[in-house]
């Protein structure tokens, strides 16, 4: 199976599969069909076999998904069933707020290091972690096999460190800087950029205004 | 003009047309055509003019955009030069960190308020507010006349709590909340599932992996 051909827009709807599955599968469900699971996810039955499809199917027409198969195996394609090691470059609120996010760790994400180039916090602890300065980041993503760096400071700074991410060999970069970053293609970048996702939300907000005006 | 026409994924590159224009007019550039722009977005020229045709187009063909005309219009497009009331629900870490983040005053979201349902944090001081009890949630949004609330507790309690929401009037909600919210249409609603794109992002690594390999 060639995952190159497998486009972006389905790749962003794996986790919301795998989600619901999840759900479906704590609540006890064995089977459901598309058109049930269209129901619920308020995606179309086509779009979820068209999705599917991507990956082989996994279930017959007419016999519906099974739920626990679906789910393990959208995680396995996700790559939950490894595990990987991530630094935190920003021990600021959101930095540490990702640190003590629990799921995380339950799907295979460890947060193995943390680090921040202000004085005062070197040392402090952030859930099993100890605040580090920058300089020793090269070296800890070495010694620790660190595959995938979240960066949770100010766009000012974040371009110099994905730099640097990129010379010691990370694989991916989770940003949370408001800065597009300018790295290799074959760097996966993941961007959160909060700012916009309110922006948009505002927008919405006041068309509806408009609308009702 | 006709918001309602305009697609929600042209929307969502408003706000990163924003940035880079800001970003242009602190540099002092004064006029950009499509192509530059195109240059250092990384989108396609002709993608550029056909979504800033939706509003009608703001230059004229080969005379290059105004930098500064263009980001006050999108600005203005995107509601920013109007201020939005917010509320945040959960003052754990993640709460606690969009509360803190400067940006978003300069933009005209102000966050009124922030509320939690654990006792331990009544009265604590998170930047210019003071932690309230859940109770009083409802007659805050009427008083403060809060527009939008921030979802920042676990999916468990999101939904009831959205539905309380939704009846006292908040016309947007902004949910990390690991869940997707059941609400009427007219409330606007926007997603970020840091769990999902997390997972995006390890599977476009694996993906890197399974190549290279």
């Amino acid at each position: 199976m060639d995952n190159k051909e497998i486009s972006q827009a389905v790749i962003s709807r794996l986790p919301r599969y795998f989600r619901y599955l999840g759900e479906l599968k704590n609540e006890g469900i064995e089977r459901i069909s598309s058109q049930e699971l269209s129901d619920i996810m308020k995606v179309t039955a086509s779009q979820i076999r068209q999705d599917f499809n991507n990956f082989g199917g996994f279930g017959q027409q007419g016999y519906g998904y099974k739920v626990e198969y679906l789910y393990e195996e959208i995680g396995r394609i996700l790559g939950l069933d490894k595990t990987h090691n991530l630094i935190i470059i920003g021990a600021g609120n959101l930095g540490q707020a990702l640190a003590n996010y629990m799921n995380f760790e339950r799907r295979g994400f460890l947060f193995q290091g943390i680090f921040d180039n202000n004085p005062k916090l070197f040392g402090t602890r952030i859930r099993n972690m100890v605040v580090r300065p920058m300089e020793e980041m090269e070296s800890f993503i070495k010694e620790n096999k660190i595959d995938i760096a979240v960066l949770t400071i100010p766009k000012a700074s974040a371009l110099a460190v994905a730099e640097r991410l990129v010379k010691c060999g990370i694989k991916g970069i989770w940003n949370f800087a408001h800065v597009d970053l300018n790295v290799p293609d074959k760097i996966q970048v993941e961007n959160v950029h909060l700012s916009d996702s309110l922006m948009k939300l505002i927008y919405n907000v006041n068309s509806v205004d408009d609308e009702w005006e």
